[in-house]
């Protein structure tokens, strides 16, 4: 096949706009040639089962999926029952950018909490943490969180644990949409386990296309007591690969070595070099503060499309002007300096 | 990453158990690099959809995948409504092989059909096809049919135009799981959409995992009049790729020249040799027409237990003794003559 | 409000076509006036429950609600997981008649088997108990059998109890859909929980509906290990019903005294009757047994077509031909023999 | 039956504590007796479809179901598709009280707004009503208000006009949710279709439970464009009621002639009288305009333990303290003047 496209062009929509770094493509040249069983039954998956417990705790258990979507119906459809509710933020991507899949397939009922940040808190969860025992309510089980969030904001390690404290006293479990996890690690300069297991977090979905991998996300239990029937739950939603070995490859070439933390750590530095070059920039107003890999502005509207004839990026909310550039593991400084420079041409006019 | 695996090591369970072929793999690098809209706005899946109207029509319109439970179910929902019901044969794959997701996820009735071959006919589908207007009957609106079925059987071009026919007649749509597509096209030595399209067909899974893919499937919508909603459907059936580009250029590989055909026609190739070799020994009964890249026979349940020792393969049937040997593009005519003569050993005492 | 119909009509089209029993309207009447807590905190519906314990044994747990589709929804969803399955006979009103609800709203995938006479044995449970482990199969859990039996013939209690057995060897449990349970016991001359608790049966769809109620059926569990959070589940599953006092208070007009077996055998009766009076006449051809309260046998449709100008029935079955008469509580003897006149009359031309 | 309580006892939890009015129990007495079809094709169901249109318009189409859950996820389900989303204020009843059952069985998504009254308005409307076209979005199909609203306050007539063009502009439809629609008719002094037909709403659930009847709602479609397949959707929803005649003639003795009026007004005149009484006293803070046949107010914790010893009623939110009484169509002008004068003298302490 013959590329159809530039290979050199970049811009700022999505993490998951960049292809697929060439480690984790030769990893999956690695993993090819014979035959191996499918279905997870395979010398990687296995593989995968224990980098993953090295990096989560030893009773992590490993369920590689296709996308970001099933990891987090089928996390938080195996942490609940078919009367059980989920409290996330208002902004979580469960709520806001699955079309509704939650409830649709998994038949959740959502119970979501405005916040000025994406960040949940315990009190925040408190407002819709209420009516166990009671038939005409959807029962609260899980407290959903995003690290980073949509927002591109983090929340520290401790208030992780706290939320988490919050919900097992209140008999719920703790599922964390991870999809950019690994620049939440980067950014926090912790070990993965710190800001998940060893702060509470029962189920993560942690993310791999957003960080270079051609597909393929895990849904990471570092608790088995909070999941029920995983393998039969990834099956009903779709999300069981045959070919699994190469899911797992991917991710081997992730973690094995230092690649995950590099390629978050790159995305999140190019992110602050963006931000440190627009920010004072007179008609740009940040909003949010960007702690990971993304960027949040409100521009003049006129600006940003003369400014999108040059670089793709979205906007985040038609109704205030704000949007996003994210950077990726293949962002080049190049990249950013020249997005600032011509953004500071167009607001000059 | 290291390879963990003996890539020279190869058996008989499934076709999703060989790897991915080398000009697949050099397509997904060609396709690398830089960056593309994610979720299909990218040049390559505008490629795949040229590719798929030179293949099936002009009306064709492409959505590719993840995989065959995704597929079939996605199909199956754009073709029906809440209160529809599908008539298939009760061992398609939609009916005992997907963990349930056509109902548990896609809230569909499925009216499962016995049948010698795995083959529905006019007369077969009858049996369920009433009922219309009965509000206390899930009502029929889709025919489901499999090509090549499970049972490694084929319909002709003919037998599915009669289907077809008889099922637009009724007032219903005809949906094609076509997991194995390519092959039943290599053994009927037709083009795609000679039997599919031109026979009636509205819509088709159409199978890449099987045939050399590292993941991903397609639904073929040839009737854009017989779907709805597709975008929608794609996304809550969590089988919206991100870096769909992927996904395409992988496709692309296939059907740009005759890699799809070339490839099929080998594991069908196979499965004749394979076929041939061990028909006339004495304690092999043969079960079912081997007419594409599958061969299921009775054997001694001790002997398969010895022959598994040496070569992986699946038990079709725990209570007849029924075991499947099946082939794929990477089989080779050593592996098949290997098996068959440790196969006469085993037999032999 | 002036009566619009004529309250001497009857005919044979089906038990729900007749009204309501006097000694239950007057129930209604009894538990009518004052303020009593909603959705099951009344004191009639307490008084089921020790009624029911009486019938069905000590460990019994009442959930009533509206009618036969929700008995059974709810009484299997209670019974099942989101990866479950649930065998049952293809004649079963659960398979074919309540419009695709238990898979559609329950999520349900229902393993149908084909049966001579609408009775499962334990080998044609065999044909569809099979593949616990594997995730590629919904996991059969529940066995559902229905008591009469849509086809009007009986298990006794012995064939349950081996059904029963069965079953639970197998790790499933089982319900029984008892829309015409009281039939049953009276033509088996047995107490209700000698063929339903004591044969091992788990959980009871009880209808009354069919007996002479305005409406409601009770889910009978007579096994709490076998079900879960049935509070939430009636409600999620649209069944909670506000007033239930006047639910249970019909109930209790059928249970407190012997009006639920008087009118029963006076149903079963009348179709004995009914079925002496036409089996022998030229021209038609009994259909199953009738052990109950309905009689199912084969006629000229023409015949059948001049028969309805006069009498209200049902066909059975299109294709060949077989009609069903079915009695009820306030049919007459001389309706029984008016009609048997004019089916003869017919059939001499 | 023996009556097992005190038909003098009344309180102010709900209007469905109360039981049925004479007249309503009279016309299931009339509409006994004989055989009608099931299912609905009754005299008086088809009766009920003329009042209806006499009440609606002449183009609406009735639909009885049992009760007020199975009418609002029946409506909803039939005006919407597999990817539609719902705009709903954040404290409606099918949001918050329905134990997720839109979702759970009806696989709806809903966008609850959060409002200080209970009361949408096109721009609170316009908070959600966005992402038409975006896949990642579910799409918003359907408004659903409610009239009166669970928080006792009311529409007018022009303001539920508003939202009704305002969604029509957009595209969307509208479902009022009236489970206490006669009550808004009495407080209003409008008929029935002067604030829901002729202000453009599309489909209503009609409450008759807690306006008098034994069981039984409607589902009233004033616009048959708006929704599909109500025949179908209804059986799978459970909610197709087999003696359907009674409830009609219940709904026929509400509607020939003013029983309907008369109930409403007489407890919302209870309610306005209760409302007089309490509002002044020191300690009563009144939450909310009781513009129906119910009273918020804020009262002391220790007050409300002891006056509930005295008589039933909820408490709305348990971390504010308000209270919740609701008035009948049964409640007496001494149930509320005593009410009063015992709360009055709990409050002096």
């Amino acid at each position: 096949m013959t590329p159809l496209h530039d290979p050199s062009a970049r811009g700022f929509t999505s993490d998951n706009c960049a292809g697929v770094h060439p480690e984790v493509l030769a990893a999956i040249g690695a993993a090819n040639g014979g035959h191996q069983p499918s279905y997870g039954g395979d010398v990687y998956t296995a593989r995968l089962q224990e980098l993953l417990q090295e990096h989560f705790g030893e009773r992590t258990q490993a369920y590689p999926v296709f996308n970001g979507t099933g990891a987090n119906v089928l996390a938080l459809r195996s942490m609940t029952e078919w009367w059980s509710a989920v409290i996330c933020a208002e902004s979580a991507h469960v709520n806001i950018d699955e079309g509704g899949a939650p409830e649709k397939v998994g038949g959740l009922k959502l119970l979501p909490v405005p916040t000025p940040d994406g960040k949940l808190t315990p009190a925040l969860i408190d407002r819709q943490a209420t009516g166990w025992g009671d038939e005409h309510r959807a029962q609260p089980r899980v407290v959903s969180i995003t690290q980073s969030t949509e927002l591109g904001t983090l929340y520290t390690a401790e208030e992780i644990a706290a939320i988490c404290a919050h919900a097992h006293d209140l008999g719920m479990t703790v599922h964390l949409d991870g999809a950019r996890l690994a620049n939440a690690a980067a950014a926090l300069e912790l070990p993965l386990r710190a800001f998940t297991t060893d702060a509470g977090v029962d189920v993560i979905s942690f993310g791999g296309t957003k960080n270079g991998l051609l597909y393929g996300e895990v849904v990471v239990v570092v608790n088995p007591s909070a999941v029920r029937a995983m393998p039969y739950l990834r099956k009903t939603a779709m999300q069981l690969s045959s070919k699994m070995r190469f899911v797992s490859a991917q991710f081997i070439a992730l973690l094995e070595g230092d690649l995950w933390l590099r390629s978050a750590g790159h995305a999140n530095a190019m992110a602050s070099r963006l931000h440190a070059a627009v920010r004072d920039l007179p008609g740009v107003t940040p909003a949010y503060e960007p702690q990971a890999n993304e960027v949040f502005a409100r521009i003049d509207k006129e600006v940003a499309a003369r400014l999108r004839k040059r670089f793709a990026f979205e906007t985040w909310d038609e109704a205030t002007g704000v949007v996003r550039w994210v950077c990726s593991f293949d962002t080049t400084e190049a990249d950013v300096d020249g997005f600032a420079a011509v953004l500071a041409e167009e607001l000059r006019g």
